[in-house]
């Protein structure tokens, strides 16, 4: 058995998995508050881990390895994490790894946040059984992450798949991460949203306006069910460039699954259809009618399992779905 | 001992390699004459590899097996060229491996030339000993190649790297392949005459159009070495394209090395040191202190090299320089 946890900005997942079936045996989701500070937040994580293993009706000696997604960059060597800039104070080199082992007495793994989502996918969910799986998480950013032969591939210190952050227009508006022209500049959700607060506020987006009136928030969701014809422009734009960032994606790894996650995913087969249609007028050498573009399958599920198949991997435990 | 061949548009070069040492026992060089037909080709073909076996002291049994590049797509399950664009006259559906094959008795494996050059580079020259090297041939088009612990990282039907076919800009100008905004369209060699010779039409370019008048053939090597601050202006434009195909190939690889390739890559260290600058400008999210962006080391000998190499690799041969 492995612990997956998931921290993230606003919450900490956690959950106890069965590796071989990809299930989970227990879960729990708790409140970041990160202002609290890292040290209050590891003292919370430690006994959180310890309640989500009890609640599965097992003990810390039963749990091989934990497996910790990061919203960020960390140190693998060293299990501190490095940059986390959706999290309040500063985590640099947070020492989350040496902290929770020193406490559990199990050896952790830190992993992106998005990674594991790609990982999770590959294993037990969108891509499962397939060779080469590549993951898009879009959300307030865009990330992702490339398994290839059911292991992650990392690059140097895990950051291959920076996929949000190719550039695909070279003067375009200038990304979070400094550079400009990224597709997280354009199809992110901060981006969609943002985009669309600006016709709310110049009166070209009536019926959204009236809908956050009344209580709505403004998403990319509420932007697709509206019927302003500027919002939806917004939106077939967002969609153009992530099809062009996938396409991208495509035509380097030429992979047999694309898997789109995050909370954008939500829009769902409208927006992947347009993805779909993109990456076939673009990708003219890849042999696009083999390959799946696809939504996420696993749910809010995928953080959590990642980050204990990742533990399970760096533990020596064999593939689950090994492919020769 | 394997035989490396390099099926080029307008040469054909042979090569006996001793596969443990990448050293080059004997090489041959013909020109393809492709529109004598596949054929004719394929004749010529077997007989100048029992010549350069011969030239290396060597009879076929000691051979055990033969790669051979092409600029291109195949079938890698029949050995048949799909589409091979720079060849006179159809080569689709041709059985080079199965006929040469059956004509001199040794297994025979095809791959793309682009891929057999990263494969080279990473087993010989500018990525020897390193871990995960990726490679761009800039010249008529853009090719390029993904090579993962010293083996080729292949995608479906070994299309995976096809670097040249990102797209930079959503409405840019349109490539060969039909996409618009690829790399391969604002970067290659063709793009670079192209866009110099509008200027000499245009009167813009008076250095460049008297050295052409003088009999120097229009290269971007020529127009490296001219005076006239317009073309200057567009080797400036393909490096900043070109620097951001690299830096996306960065984002999305993380690798350790990166080598640049092919006639264009003649241009040598300025074009370097462009492409490095952009890419520490535009790569915020990858530690690219630790990545070489260099020119190509084998020289022409790559493409014989990395078919024999992939011959290697293919039959079952142990790797040079496996890294665990």
């Amino acid at each position: 058995m492995f612990v997956g946890v998931d921290l993230g900005g606003t919450k900490i997942a956690y959950a106890v998995i069965d590796y071989r079936q990809g299930r989970v045996l227990a879960r729990y989701v708790a409140a970041t508050n990160s202002a609290d500070g890292p040290d209050a937040v590891l003292v919370r994580m430690s006994s959180d881990i310890r309640q989500v293993v009890a609640d599965a009706g097992l003990t810390l000696a039963d749990i091989r390895g934990i497996g910790c997604g990061v919203p960020g960059v960390y140190d693998d060597a060293t299990g501190h994490t490095l940059f986390l800039p959706n999290l309040v104070g500063t985590w640099h080199q947070v020492p989350v790894g040496p902290t929770l082992t020193a406490a559990l007495g199990i050896p952790i793994w830190l992993i992106n946040d998005a990674r594991a989502f790609v990982l999770a996918e590959a294993a037990y969910g969108a891509g499962r059984g397939q060779q080469n799986v590549v993951g898009f998480t879009i959300g307030t950013g865009i990330g992702g992450g490339v398994v290839i032969n059911q292991r992650l591939y990392m690059g140097l210190d895990g950051t291959a798949g920076e996929f949000g952050h190719q550039t695909l227009a070279l003067d375009g508006p200038q990304c979070g991460c400094g550079n400009y022209g990224c597709l997280e500049a354009f199809a992110s959700g901060t981006a969609m949203v943002t985009q669309a607060q600006v016709l709310i506020n110049a009166g070209q987006a009536p019926d959204l306006a009236q809908r956050i009136v009344h209580g709505a928030h403004l998403t990319p969701s509420l932007m697709a069910s509206c019927s302003d014809i500027a919002v939806q422009q917004v939106l077939a734009q967002a969609y153009a460039y992530l099809g062009a960032g996938v396409a991208n994606v495509v035509s380097l790894f030429s992979p047999h699954v694309v898997v789109l996650g995050g909370s954008v995913a939500q829009l769902g087969e409208p927006m992947c259809a347009a993805v779909r249609q993109v990456v076939q007028q673009r990708c003219r050498a890849t042999p696009i009618e083999r390959i799946a573009i696809v939504t996420a399958a696993l749910g809010g599920d995928a953080g959590v399992l990642g980050a204990a198949v990742w533990a399970a991997h760096r533990s020596g435990t064999e593939d689950v779905h090994a492919l020769t």
